[in-house]
């Protein structure tokens, strides 16, 4: 489906190891001044004062959270990063600086892996964050990158799973499902390509859905937007497992319980549309869709006011006493237990 | 050649993503002061107040580093955790915390994780770290590891490679070569349980080697000591790549020269006679074999009465101007320029 038109092809091992650092980290410019040292000793410095730091870390295997025959290296290497910047920003943090680190075949030439790292370099510029580090090798079979990405928050600022109290309001950023319809999508148009590789898809129907799934962006924004508007929620996830599952973890970790309200969810128009073609219902695809990288949080009932009238920002349930369990109140008005179907990569034999 | 005495098998699929990092991560405690939050959340929030922060991360891949038909998997957890401790000792850090993800295929049984995890455990004890994240997942084949190092180190205490100056003393701790020849002896025991699976190995004289190999330390150790002894290395570098590597590492970024003299590299007894049953040359060895994980440093001449009667830093030789160039001064006093074959994991097809 996606055209090689890089025809060149530099094999791995004419560059080396230390070759190969040196070669795809000389684009990369430190601007935070928490970095002190960047790429190029044993270990980067930083440096955060007063800051707490903020560690996440997050793998991601071809073949198992990624397919390159639709996937393009430029795309893959923009997502690899912001999915480990919504960890952080889900702890109410301001992500400073990433690593990365990728263990490649040889089947892939140094152009494949400049590609992922101009990907990488994008998302550095788009999030304002420095690569400091990271470790090149090659793999029996595939590609795999992992990233850590690290963040500071003021001392107190953070905003943990736990803090979720009964009354307070559950909100959504953005809309749901449309990664994972996105996925489908692109799944669907390669079993078309399998039979006729001459086909030419029309993805206009799809672009938003599409973009979802290729070039997923973390709310960097809804930090800046929270702090603005002067309010810091209770507990606070981000949705990379479907809204079901992250409800649930909110809820365990909290000690609560929540009703959902299944007319509340937000879609996109494309999502309602797409579902309606491939015949599922979009409930469930927002409930266990995943990959949305959106934030849940739980706010206070006291700073409705500060975000009803925000657009970014969506009432969808509230927490309610753990004993009450947490439940999804359907369009029917009724009440069905929440159940994590969720996404894991270990499937059964 | 090692038997698996453990005959439960558990399939990671039983466990689930969640279920089996709940699992791996239950017997791992906080003690760092620095930790806040551990596993458990999007991301582990880290306070070291006026302290620099130190950051470096390293993959190990089955069948590139690390073999595991001779490699124990506990061994294993405790290796990847100290090759990465290495690099942040190597910074004159105090290492702190670390994150593990591991991409693992369906061969693996849960038991089999549990032991990797073991020796996670153990090095986390043995060094006084804390384990703050990671992630599980699938690969689609062998084992994959990525350990991300954070240590601490008071503003302006760090030593990078950059600070050599001409007429510094280079120092070396612990001897050189162990690691590389305890491997050539494992491999070669892994060419005769293939044409008898029956034989009994006897590896009486290489017990020292094989622990280079299968259970290196990082020396936190030498850490303390030069503070004991009030002593601040002007650059610093960790010898996982071999010592001629590492040199030029240390001359290319300080921008000197050096005379490292081969009498002077230090070499356990049990390595100068496997180099003589192998019919290798000892000197080749400590210079291109790596995975020792000793310290590399340059010292100030002013520094050598108080590191000069210690045994555990040898002085190997000293540092001259850039334009001199980096030279190896052989016994028969005849000086050639180093050169790194040093090791790359990407190899020629």
């Amino acid at each position: 489906m996606i055209e090689d038109k890089n025809q060149q092809r530099t094999a791995l091992s004419q560059l080396g190891e230390f070759g190969l650092i040196d070669h795809l980290s000389k684009n990369f410019d430190a601007k935070q001044k928490s970095t002190i040292k960047t790429i190029g000793d044993d270990a980067a410095v930083l440096e955060f004062e007063d800051k707490r730091v903020v560690v996440t870390t997050d793998f991601l295997v071809e073949g198992v959270h990624f397919d390159l025959s639709y996937m393009p290296l430029k795309h893959l290497g923009y997502k690899a990063v912001v999915v480990n910047l919504s960890d952080v920003y889900a702890m109410h943090a301001e992500a400073t600086q990433i690593t990365v680190s990728i263990a490649v075949s040889n089947r892939f030439p140094l152009e494949a892996i400049e590609e992922l790292y101009a990907g990488i370099q994008t998302a550095c510029k788009q999030y304002n964050i420095d690569l400091v580090g990271g470790d090149t090798t090659s793999s029996t079979s595939g590609l795999i990158i992992s990233v850590t990405a690290i963040g500071q928050v003021k001392k107190g600022d953070e905003v943990y799973r736990s803090g979720a109290k009964p009354n307070d309001l559950l909100i959504v950023t953005g809309d749901l499902g449309g990664a994972y319809l996105g996925l489908q999508v692109l799944e669907r148009e390669k079993e078309v390509f399998k039979v006729n590789p001459n086909s030419q898809p029309d993805l206009d129907a799809y672009t938003y859905i599409i973009e979802r799934q290729l070039k997923p962006e973390a709310r960097k924004d809804i930090i800046k937007l929270l702090k603005d508007l002067d309010v810091k929620p209770t507990s606070m996830i981000d949705i990379s497992d479907g809204l079901s599952s992250e409800i649930l973890h909110l809820c365990k970790h909290s000690k609560v319980g929540c009703d959902l309200y299944e007319n509340k969810i937000p879609l996109d128009p494309q999502v309602i549309s797409t579902c309606e073609e491939f015949d599922i219902d979009s409930t469930t695809v927002a409930l266990n869709g995943g990959e949305d990288y959106e934030l849940l949080m739980t706010v206070s009932q006291e700073d409705f006011p500060k975000i009803k009238a925000n657009p970014n920002l969506t009432v969808i349930g509230f927490i309610t006493e753990e004993n009450a369990g947490a439940h999804l109140v359907t369009r029917a008005e009724q009440k069905i237990k929440l159940t994590a179907q969720g996404w894991t990569s270990f499937k059964k034999d």
